[in-house]
């Protein structure tokens, strides 16, 4: 099953997509798709209506298509957990996940753009695997708990401003991770075992139709079942928070590609979660 | 006027603590204080309804105070804001503002128990002035701008653990600064006439009665407008985040003083913000 959100900034519906790619009014069931639904068995409810036809067909022709979770309580990123782009940023692979934060206000549409800070100049992309958290998490026993409390996967789009991480942060990267439009996420949220095996996705990016980054999850240093393991022994995870997992080599960072620019196109891949493609504007103040 | 959440865990309900001492219920203006009252306006509308002697006076005697904003949307600190607190950690003061994260649900009440992560060893204090937004604050133009958009301040404490923080973290802070119960905050929500000039304010705390860090906001090296139009210039703010702005010196960071350990009792004031004490408790998973 897949779980979108669809409709005009502020005003989407939820839907379900099936395997089958027939769309439902999930309206029926909730209002929104957010932290609350899912830790109140919003995944499972939402089967057993779909299965017992309380779900009505609905089309999304046309329409915008949100982020696929309302007001994420909390965007954790881990860094550095492909050793292929820890190279190519000049760092060692890390020995330990390596988390900093995205402000939630970051997370936008797949397909909305994505906006540069006025004078920013070093706007960098990456492809990652989003995990969504469904149940509390809370000094997880192993790596074989995290399956229970993770509701699904998305695609995300970790937008970076360079200069705001590296130049001017003291070294803490969160301060160019956060300027609005920075998480375009979805277009779905896909439940497990849509999904299959997290660390055997291959992950695209193309800019201007010119590819930029393909690898696999099966890449990542410290998987996905190990990372919120690992974060959970550091903090408590609630529903509706966002992990983004890291991204892979291929990034402007590395100096083999421009930062993104006005007019510039961003379009990005991973198996069983969809594509998406945002226009790149600069902010005005 | 000083803003209070009373009563059990996910119970609380609002207060409002006039200049003169007395309590009043808010029910009759809202259900919570949290973003969302902010943004509508919530002071205002207090002070209107408190002098047209629409709010009933209340008792708040032998209740739990929770703490004052329900739901924050993000806890952004700020790192070495103080210059003899950097040089005890063996930093330079920054050159521009330092920006972490906590996990919003570290928020607790300001008298509930600090618990150590099992296994944990070295759990830090630091008295901080927290910063509560009130209006979307987004590439303001100046720090002028910053006391337009701020709901008020209220006494932190931003609790860290030193091995998660710099040893396990790949050098991003944020990993040891996310355990529940690490974000105290408390016991009120003061608005900006109440405070008088941010950068004046005392700040005090103790851990069994024993003096730790005794200096003034004044002392900040970046001022609280200044730190509210910076971020603002890297991310938008929205109503109901908070913002850490740094703790002084006299930290166990320093090897001055131990770690906490269990049954510690800490305790902090800051001038007009009142005072707060945990009772220091080792988690159990």
């Amino acid at each position: 099953m897949r779980f979108l959100r669809v409709g005009p900034v502020g005003g989407e519906r939820p839907v379900l997509l099936t395997d089958d790619d027939t769309h439902f009014d999930l309206r029926p069931l909730t209002d929104d798709i957010d932290g609350g639904f899912l830790a109140a068995d919003g995944v499972q409810r939402t089967r057993r209506a779909l299965d017992a036809g309380e779900l009505p067909a609905t089309s999304i022709s046309g329409e915008r298509i949100g982020a696929p979770l309302a007001n994420p309580g909390a965007v954790l990123c881990i860094g550095m957990n492909y050793a292929e782009h820890a190279a190519e940023s000049g760092a060692e692979p890390p020995e330990h996940p390596v988390l900093f934060f995205k402000t939630p206000n970051t997370v936008v549409g797949p397909n909305d753009d994505v906006l540069l800070p006025p004078g920013a100049e070093k706007v960098d992309w990456e492809v990652e695997l989003a995990v969504v958290i469904g149940r509390r998490a809370r000094y997880l026993d192993s790596p074989a708990d995290a399956p229970g409390v993770i509701a699904g996967y998305a695609l995300a789009n970790d937008v970076s401003e360079r200069a705001y991480q590296l130049d001017v942060s003291g070294g803490q990267w969160s301060k160019g991770k956060c300027a609005e439009t920075f998480n375009p996420l979805g277009p779905w949220l896909a439940t497990a075992d849509h999904v299959g095996d997290p660390q055997a996705l291959r992950m695209r990016s193309w800019v201007n139709d010119e590819p930029r980054q393909d690898s696999s999850s099966k890449d990542m240093i410290f998987g996905v079942y190990e990372l919120v393991w690992s974060l959970s022994q550091y903090m408590v995870l609630e529903p509706g928070y966002v992990i983004n997992t890291g991204t892979p080599q291929g990034v402007a960072l590395s100096g083999r590609f421009p930062y993104l620019d006005e007019g510039d196109t961003i379009r990005m891949e991973i198996d069983r979660l969809g594509s998406m493609t945002q226009r790149v504007r600069r902010a005005t103040r």
